[in-house]
């Protein structure tokens, strides 16, 4: 029987959702479909507290729409993890964010790990997940190369930089691995490790294999208590649609 | 000279906004004009993730007018403190959020507080919060009396509800403070410090004498790493003004 | 391409064993061949750090005997993660504790979960770990329900003591999920989940899931510091068989 | 009517009494009147443990002083925040240190702050309290400037010493925001923020508003537990009069 | 060769000096003198914030009058370790105080300690201390028998109360050891280890075993940094002696 | 009366043993009878957790052997502390481990160290214990020299650098005192703190002091939980022999 997996870009950007696909696709085992997806509404990249804020009402929409399709579980495709808990509170299937999946399976691979990411403005918030997954610890660095996320596939230097900073967290910060801190380099994590000499974990496939798992086992969000469906109530003006129905089943776009 | 200070209720209903403007301006100096009000679009209140996910643009939105209007200062009256960094980014003046300022007001006036908030399931936000803000040891136990937010202004029995756990706070876990976790709950914080005999802090007039504090002493969110504004780009959907302008003038609604 | 993964139950209890293969065998995917062994030299049953500590050197030589005979990775299944830094030293595949799985798979399930083991003495182990795991705020409480792990599979109240265990993890402490504490609990997650209402996760399948998904990603240990292969040196007496050898490739039993 | 503050300066100098009343005043809104005052006994500086201990009971002698004339709150106007604890005891009104309100006002103003301090032999100290105040991940450094108490006033380098400090803090450790470690930098902050270019946070003007808020809220120490007045018992040698008086009532000096 | 240690008892009550002399010296080594002493002035027992802070001058000058006489270490023989840090930068010995040697040796003997005290006014305090030692988590729970320190010695109730509360930290808490948490009861230890069936850890024993070691090891605090001496320097009015005189030989009283 | 205290050296080399018994015994006390002894079986040196997990077996038949031959205590003089929790389940005496004694001695002496060791490798595990021990904010650094434990002895350069990087721990991460993390370094530790001008602690003398004084207090580990003597079972194979016995009397070897 296949499995029906929703992997979500929460920014607009296609080609970015795109190249997503084809890294959840390449994680994913045989009896998965994987499905990416992008919102209708929201920002082009996400590289801010705004942007990320501003793109959850678009990713909702998406996660019910996949509810509504028939998808097993979700994945947010965004290092951010934008809306995670509200998604979890929405779907019936588990959901998983890329940071959280790619820092927790770094720690099965050694004791402590780097993080590589787009912009020094967005360290802070790694720093916060990294908090409150329970790895602050285990998280030796956070470090950014400085390239916007939709340059990371124009920018002929962008594999050169990623790959430089990664060999310095191995040899500056004795790590055991590094997490690629930005779902648009889901496609450099197997030539990095090649190249690095440590596993370099992207967190699109870390991702995609958790939900996997958690689907095969049976296993989703707790519901009895702080992530229970959404009380149906009454939302006003643009995101009037996202209200009402009955719980469990909100209104898609 | 007058200060403008706005004091956003995240939620659209009317009437809570203008309770939550009624403790405001009771706590605001003489040099201080309040101006309180509500998005146009979300949810008529915020119980859980998926309804703080979704308040959040409107509050932006709110943000990003008051400032336009010459607001030197923001509060976020909601216990969730929804959008802070996003708001952060976006306000030249500071933002603070009434649950950050309830809790660290807190500290102040004893060793150990507790808060008293409105539904179980968010207690786990309240949690997440205290430890975000540093205070999780600070923080003995965090209660809910299950009354719904609008219903604490029409449930005769929720007054008494909220003092009998106010006091149970202080005979069983030894607190020296309690926090209310609700801006729906302004108004009872002198009488149940009264009642209780212990400090009862309600975090709208908390964050107004900080946000007073902070424009008087000229203090205002650090710009230029994480908290810059956030850079003009494409927004798409029914989201589509909140992106392009100027840095630091974003589109209003 | 069929991938073996071995499954090793660090006690000598062959009918342990068999239940722990059971249980692998179910959650592991279509391509994955599970072998299930158990040492030839070691206690009956771990319920205690003596039990543990000794249960290692067997483990390190199944460890070994897999690697050799063409394992991907490895399962550890026993609550303690007993070896679990040596294995890792030792194969050039991924090696997973049931206890690491099984809290970290947790935390995917909601805000806080709450662990039912055997015996009142491993509970402070169990607190050990989640704190190395970085799960201590997560993780709510440790029961015990007193009954040995040799029990588990005979005594007629085993199966109702846990249940009352676990649902009183849900009812009193408000977790979103239940981590079971041994791996001789391996065939009751199913059968929990549906009777308490919230996930509950078995660590030998959870493991089994977490190997599967690195091996598919490539990922493994990393190699250029702490976890190296230990260095070929002179062993003496009863293990003297264990040193020696090349790099990666020590002497199995 | 108008709020009665007492600004005590620890240390016996009246030349830093001076400069941190004026800072006091600066930063004060109009309905408060500002009292600085400085102990009868003690050192003439704070610059270790030893001087720190010694200044405490003149401070406190200051503290039931301000009691006896009417004074609604009190700020310890020494980065160490000695004798707080004590303080909060003895007054009825609040009681804050300049280094919990700095460190505590440095948060609202972004993720990470640093200190800049006078002497290295401060920084464990330092340390220790952004400990105590939950602010330890958020205080990314603590440098200390090398220069002596005293001569922040009369050495003419000190001003650009402390700048330079400063605008490291923010190149290298990516600082929001910069907190002042000592009131005898009190007059630099508003220059320092225009030369730095992120907010600079004096603690004494952070305390002064502090507790104005506090006394405008109704705000002060629980005095159910910890925190209640201390028992009148017999006190012997050079602080017999500090003992007896009814409770709440101390002798003062 | 004989070594000289001073115990202190930082209150002024003379028969109190006497039972920790007793303790004293019954742990103490053949080659270890003790000489128990108290200060000449400040309060008759310590049970406050405000106390505490007034028993530091008269212990420091105990520590200078004993460095003076040839003391090679100090203990501070009171559970809140009052001026602890100052004494370490006067004295050339080590100094340890009793709450910091009795919870880390409880961490020697199990994995969980819990801690009986006097007053539910100080808990507050032994918690604190809990953390700056860095044993917060393996202390699981602080109670307080309500027994005025002063009356440990006269009150009739007083053996059996604390008996009561260590009894029940084992039973309920699971606690491996049990800390008495006032040298008041330091004459208890013994016998309620046999009656409780668990360790029970008298400070004033536990330090001055801890003295001796480091005495004999030839270590002491390092004087290259925080806890070098004390700057001469001038201290005016009834503190005018505490100040002056050369680097680590300050003026005695 | 003369206590009996055994010293373990884990590894099977004859000359480590007798360096760290001349250590030993210049620790000890006039009352106290030193035996230094290592295991029958095991790794020649411990540099990796592969050769802690196989030293740990031997060990413990150390600790039964001790234990039935009447020593009143012991020590495991290996910086990884192996085997601790087991052999305090075996033993009726105190057991404590040179890395938890060298850290919390060093606690004592100001308020942060730094950890010098041998091979890097081995930090991990220094800083996993340090944060098990609670001393993860005083412990500034763990620094390698890159010297193999048996070199220690023959590199005549060992001294050298060793001293070299205890002089940079003191330069520039400003710690109050320096811990060797290595039992092979036990006879540095004099010689280096008067070259350093910082205490040197040396865990092997740390621990025997350790012990002495918790065995001249009566205090030992708590056995009625945790660490109650392990349950009689079946052990097969090489390590058959350490199964059987009545609780507390294990099989010798």
């Amino acid at each position: 029987m296949t499995v029906l997996m929703q992997v979500i870009n929460p920014n607009t950007s296609a080609s970015m959702t795109d190249l997503i696909g084809v890294s959840a696709r390449a994680a994913a085992g045989p009896g998965t479909e994987v499905v990416a997806v992008h919102p209708g509404m929201g920002p082009a990249s996400i590289e801010c507290h705004y942007d990320e804020a501003l793109a959850v009402p678009g990713l909702l929409a998406q996660v019910a729409a996949g509810e509504a399709a028939g998808a097993a579980g979700h994945v947010i495709a965004c290092f951010g993890d934008p809306g995670l808990d509200a998604a979890r509170e929405l779907a019936a299937g588990p959901v998983v964010g890329i940071a959280e999946a790619a820092m927790r399976t770094a720690t099965h691979l050694g004791r402590r790990f780097g993080v590589v990411t787009t912009l020094a403005r967005t360290t802070g918030r790694a720093w916060e997940l990294a908090t409150r997954y329970g790895v602050r610890e285990q998280c030796a660095t956070v470090r950014a190369v400085e390239i916007p996320v939709l340059e990371l596939e124009t920018d002929p230097a962008a594999r050169s930089r990623i790959a430089a900073e990664c060999a310095d967290v191995v040899a500056r910060d004795g790590c055991d691995a590094v997490v690629l801190g930005c779902a648009g380099m889901a496609d450099l994590a197997r030539e990095l490790t090649a190249r690095v000499g440590v596993p370099v974990v992207d967190g699109v496939a870390a991702a995609v294999v958790t939900v996997e798992g958690l689907v095969r086992l049976g296993l989703t969000t707790g519901k009895r208590g702080e992530y229970a469906p959404p009380v149906p109530k009454a939302y006003s003006g643009a995101l009037a649609r996202f209200g009402g129905g009955s719980p469990g089943v909100p209104q898609t776009v």
